[in-house]
């Protein structure tokens, strides 16, 4: 089991090439850390500011803890599980040990993320003390920018050493590696988004509607919990779902490269990351503005801009230089530019990835943007009402949906047309790299995500800590821009989320020959959505995602009604409702860490259980239908929730911003409903939805040599039918309320 | 081409079959005859009462003749470009014939049913006011059961003759047939959706929450126009839809059964539906209550039971005497009773089918009866304010229409054991029986549910003309009744337009494999799910019910806007404010009309040209996943919308029963604002979808000669590109505003 030690077919070349993709992995580590350092130096305003945001690093640290806790023993059971169902021993030792490593990168950019998130936001605000705009930017700035460097090195290591290791079997073991990452994700998104939604809508429910009192007032014994949520759903969430769309599109791209174009295949995509993570060293560290013009966005996309043409410079020359075949037909121009033996292929469907990346950016912007008619049709709406804005909001997402999946089909199409005429293999290798292409500067991409929560909760401290005007409004303008780039991430997230769904359910095709060692021709024929096994499967698949949905808008809801009972009651204390005492902050904390953990169990259950349980009961024809239909309907509710909350969002900022009456007018109360009911729609079951078409694809990679050697065994099935009772009693029946909550419920 | 002239194969027996299938067809368009007669005999109150009638019935006639007319050219058009499209030139004729009639009998069943709709009204106020509670049910009930009989006997009567006719050659004719009828519905659905919703949703938006003045209030320009959308909504779009659906799952099962059983698996499904006639003509008959008893519900009821109980029992005996065969191998007992020969298989797939529409209804009824814990819960959200309201809804809606889907997957799960062992085109056959089952008791159905607006219209009529309390509170109950029974038809003519659609599909695949010259294995293994084209084909299918939703519900917005503005200015004139002089009812009435042909435009080419553009542009693999995967969202969508609306609305009625304040308080208010937001999903976007659907499968079916003769043409192919930036140039603009609208707007 040494490096490389399977892989000596490999040109000296390739292996200087794959050691070189490993140092850039740890460059790319070594550069988040010095960041980290950078950061961490910077002066961190004054004692007020540092109580305020310890309390947010407090809770914030709990609810981690507490997660991790909860999701520890669920690891290791199925890193033991993992271990006894593989067949070789040692793969199934590499599979294990990477499931392990998989659960554990993620958890570590979800964890250092933000916990570097908690401390950067209060050193922008003292730069911003300091009234230095460019100071206050490039701290929160450069924060995002470690998280986004960790998950690129992480990333990048993780796949690389497998594929040092194991070489031409790396295979299985890379699967364990995607599954851990995607697992906890999920976990991350689900618990995270039920966390943050339900102290906003909490802290909401009780301050602005029912007590008049502003955002962030601090006898709102809601505020820390709302500043935490921001920290844990939007940071640690979205960086563990980010970090493994870009493990599962490795992932895919390698298994699928592999089975293409053999080694060649699978050493491309590593070194188009490699160039991804210079690219994005350079960019994100170019990322400043002068004080004199103070224009954040400029400065972040200009740093966007210098990494996608380093990137795009860097892969099409080593796909040029690389990407040769002297046994090969010669293509035709466009695919060789006449070079013999030249295939461009590869290099083409990368780029195809980066437009796809930058078509749904701009497709997002259009539908949550306030400067676009979307948006502005939501706010004129809200003039005639609630129900009005509602509608509006909901036939925006409908749309927009429709749009996203029609830009995603025409990618998967113009891959198979630069693959004409081969088989069906090399088309899928060609989405995956279009997946590997979209989260080339997934660094640059993460720096502006985990800007957003950094930048507002600055902006929190700043009003809870007094700033003076200037420095409230350098942190207005930060926050108002993180908005927007953390509403452009989120397209990307669902986007690739999908790609990467399509290379995975791409593989499981690939995979199920292998077992029954049948063409691919052969097992794609099994899977006709004319057969009814398949049909069927398409139906269930299709129904998970809003069975899915259903469930954590529920615990939303049901987390939500405890925080309004709480605070209200903490309200009802005198000192407290004067300003004289601060409320009890901590216990909202706790009690909204306590509901996430417990409504995480179904939703949990429901993802890893449908997959095995279709495929055991209904065979595998079942799930290939169950993993497309899924797929589909996945993205169209993602999409569709994620926009119409986007939509709903900035509508409310038009009007607060002085439309149609502005603050305190009905055209506003009518905008905060719209922005309430999106809230759990495009930070809750939407963002949850990326993670969970992956989980549920990789289940169905992992059982599918099960499921076909207990094909015909009927213990098997009817185990599994017992299992399917038992899902089902859970799914019907609501969660058991715990003493505490009952305690909460009862006094008021 | 006389009447079996080609199907010389029959049995005296199944000769004397048929035309008795044909005389009870007659029979049951008698029955409706007679019962017309009856219940215009009947007593048509006060001239008050017959001034309002006369106001709704001609409103609801001036929007149907400006519908017909608007699409009269249309069907003109596609009569002559069905002639042109088929082969042979007498089946081209017939196809061309059948078209118009299916089209003609889906027009006549609206027209009528809503015609007499909008008589039946008043004489149950009347009957009302007489202080009898049996025979206002009575004429209600009996109003409905006309449209249902038309129905039945129309359906079959199309169907059998065309099957006499062109015997084995009927499949093409039937084609046309199904196809003018599921245009006509969806043409219905989305014109008189749009009219209802627009006319309802602008009514309350002015009155209820501007002006706060009473539901019905005369004051209100736009009363009429709301109690004249019940009716071309609720009665003629819903008697359009059940019709096609009727005539399409016939018409599948026509087609399916002779691919499988021959001439007797044509037969059967014939019989089934004339025995299902005879059981509704008893059924429908026994409908009455005592008046010292007064319970509406459980006479409907009792009429349903026994109208089941003769249909179970005459289907089971036709097929048990019928379904033998000396030369097939003996089937196990469960499927033979042991008889040698017998084969029950059919019977058991229509059973499956009854019990299938019993599941959907319980279910409906589950998430939308006032007794219910979803809506209960929903109802409980509406105290903490107008978000949590509609969170609560969209969760319980998203759920719902998990469990319907899973009971549809379970029901071809039952047949295609039931068919274990046989090829594919049984099994589909089997499903297709299970459409036959569902609505096997059409004509209950329909009584049940045009029962529901002309209760709700006697109810207003009532209101209006001040009847006294002891009428007004017959009518209160039979208006609540009546809620219900909607509801539960509701959920069956969604379902079993899936069940539909799914068996038309099925049709799609063996009509590929007779234009190919494949067998259906061969066929089916082109329609997997891994190859490329069928998943980008999967993807647009499953985007465009999204589409449709967002284009109709924008479309009732638009239109209630101008409603708003309409009634707005007339509220102006001091006279109509202070009740001395009547608004101009009319006018409203137009604007709705006029909006409604506008709108449908759009969603229209949408429906017809989709399908075409996808088989032309990316070939039959294709459009075989476009059709599965709009199968597949648009079953989701449709009951997402249907039930959160249901939910919404009866959470209402909940809350105006007294509930958390009752009418006036707070929870009142925000529940107002999930019925108005429930209102165009579940009336407007939610039931078009149900022939969008089939539509879109009928297109398919139609075209696919073309597409495949016409795969490998490049003029075609770029005729149809033209075509298809046409159709996003039209998706993306908004539609013009006419003179007359922009007038209505700039004069506000």
């Amino acid at each position: 089991m040494m490096l490389i030690s399977t892989t000596s077919q490999f040109s000296q070349g390739e292996i200087i090439a794959l050691w070189s993709v490993l140092g850039t992995a740890i460059a790319g580590l070594l550069y988040a850390g010095f960041l980290m350092a950078q950061v961490l130096r910077e002066d961190c305003g004054t004692k007020l500011m540092q109580e305020i945001s310890g309390s947010i690093r407090t809770g914030a640290n709990a609810y981690l803890y507490r997660q991790f806790k909860t999701i520890a023993f669920l690891i290791l059971l199925l890193t033991a599980a993992l271990y006894f169902t593989a067949g070789e021993k040692h793969i199934a030792l590499g599979r294990a040990c990477a499931f392990l490593m998989g659960s554990i990168f993620s958890a570590t950019v979800g964890f250092v993320g933000m916990n570097l998130a908690v401390r950067g936001n209060v050193r922008v605000a003292a730069a911003a003390n300091r009234k230095s705009f460019s100071q206050a930017l490039k701290i929160a700035y450069r924060t995002g920018t470690i998280t986004g460097m960790l998950t690129d090195g992480l990333g990048l290591l993780g796949g690389t050493l497998i594929f040092m290791i194991y070489g031409e079997k790396a295979y299985e073991v890379l699967l364990g590696f995607g599954f851990g990452g995607t697992l906890l994700a999920l976990f991350m998104r689900v618990g995270g988004g039920i966390f943050t939604k339900a102290a906003d809508v909490g802290a909401d429910l009780v301050g602005k509607i029912e007590k008049n009192i502003p955002e962030d007032d601090p006898r709102n014994a809601a505020t820390i919990a709302d500043n935490v949520g921001d920290n844990v759903g939007d940071c640690a969430g979205m960086a563990a779902d980010i970090f493994e769309s870009y493990e599962v599109t490795i992932v895919s791209a390698m298994i699928l490269g592999w089975a293409s174009f053999g080694h060649k295949g699978v050493i491309f995509p590593l070194l188009v990351r490699a160039v991804g993570v210079i690219a994005s060293i350079i960019g994100t560290y170019a990322v400043r503005t002068k004080e004199a013009v103070r224009d954040a966005m400029k400065a972040i996309n200009i740093g966007f801009l210098l990494s996608a043409i380093i990137s795009i410079a860097g892969f099409s020359l080593i796909g040029f230089f690389y990407f040769r075949f002297s046994d090969k037909p010669q293509l035709p121009y466009w695919l060789s530019l006449g070079v013999p033996g030249l295939d461009m292929r590869p290099v083409w469907t990368t780029m195809v990835g980066i437009v796809l990346a930058v078509t749904i950016n701009r497709l997002t912007e259009y539908f949550t943007d306030t400067h676009k008619t979307p948006v502005k049709s939501v706010a004129e709406s809200c003039q005639t009402g609630h129900a009005t804005t509602i509608i509006t909001g909901l036939a925006v997402g409908l749309e927009s949906t429709v749009w996203a999946i029609l830009v995603i089909a025409v990618a998967i199409l113009i891959s198979a047309v630069i693959y004409q005429g081969t088989n069906p293999t090399f088309i899928a290798y060609g989405v995956s790299m279009c997946g590997i292409g979209m989260l080339t500067l997934t660094g640059n991409n993460i720096s502006m995500d985990v800007f957003g929560p950094v930048a507002d909760n600055a902006n929190g401290i700043g009003e809870m800590a007094h700033l003076n005007k200037d420095a409230r409004q350098i942190l207005a303008d930060l926050d108002a821009v993180g908005n927007t780039t953390k509403a452009i991430t989120k397209g990307i997230a669902i986007a690739s989320a999908v790609v990467a769904a399509i290379s995975l359910f791409n593989a499981y095709i690939t995979d199920i020959g292998t077992i029954t060692k049948q063409s691919y021709a052969e097992v794609a024929s099994l899977l006709s959505v004319a057969d009814h096994n398949v049909f069927i499967g398409l139906l269930i698949g299709g129904a998970i995602p809003f069975l899915f949905s259903s469930l954590t808008i529920k615990a939303v809801g049901r987390a939500a009604f405890l925080i309004v009972k709480e605070v209200r009651e903490q309200l009802k204390d005198k000192d407290v409702w004067e300003g004289k005492k601060l409320p009890d902050y901590a216990r909202v904390v706790s009690i909204c860490t306590a509901a996430a953990q417990k409504e995480l169990i179904r939703p949990g259950i429901l993802a890893i259980l449908t997959p095995l349980l279709v495929g055991f009961l209904l065979k595998k024809e079942a799930l290939g239908g169950f993993l497309a239909g899924m797929i589909l309907s996945g993205q169209l509710l993602a999409v569709f929730m994620a926009n119409a909350g986007g939509a709903w969002d900035n509508a409310k900022k038009l009007i607060e911003d002085g439309l149609f009456g502005g603050k305190g007018s009905e055209a506003h109360k009518a905008s905060v409903t719209g922005d309430t009911v999106g809230d759990p729609l495009k930070d809750t079951a939407g963002p949850a939805l990326n993670p969970l078409i992956k989980v549920m694809n990789m289940v169905a990679l992992l059982a599918i040599p099960l499921v076909v050697r207990y094909e015909n065994s009927p213990k098997v099935f009817w185990c599994a039918a017992i299992a399917g009772i038992f899902l089902l009693i859970l799914l019907i029946r609501n969660p058991k309320q715990t003493k505490e909550e009952l305690e909460i419920l009862k006094r008021a």
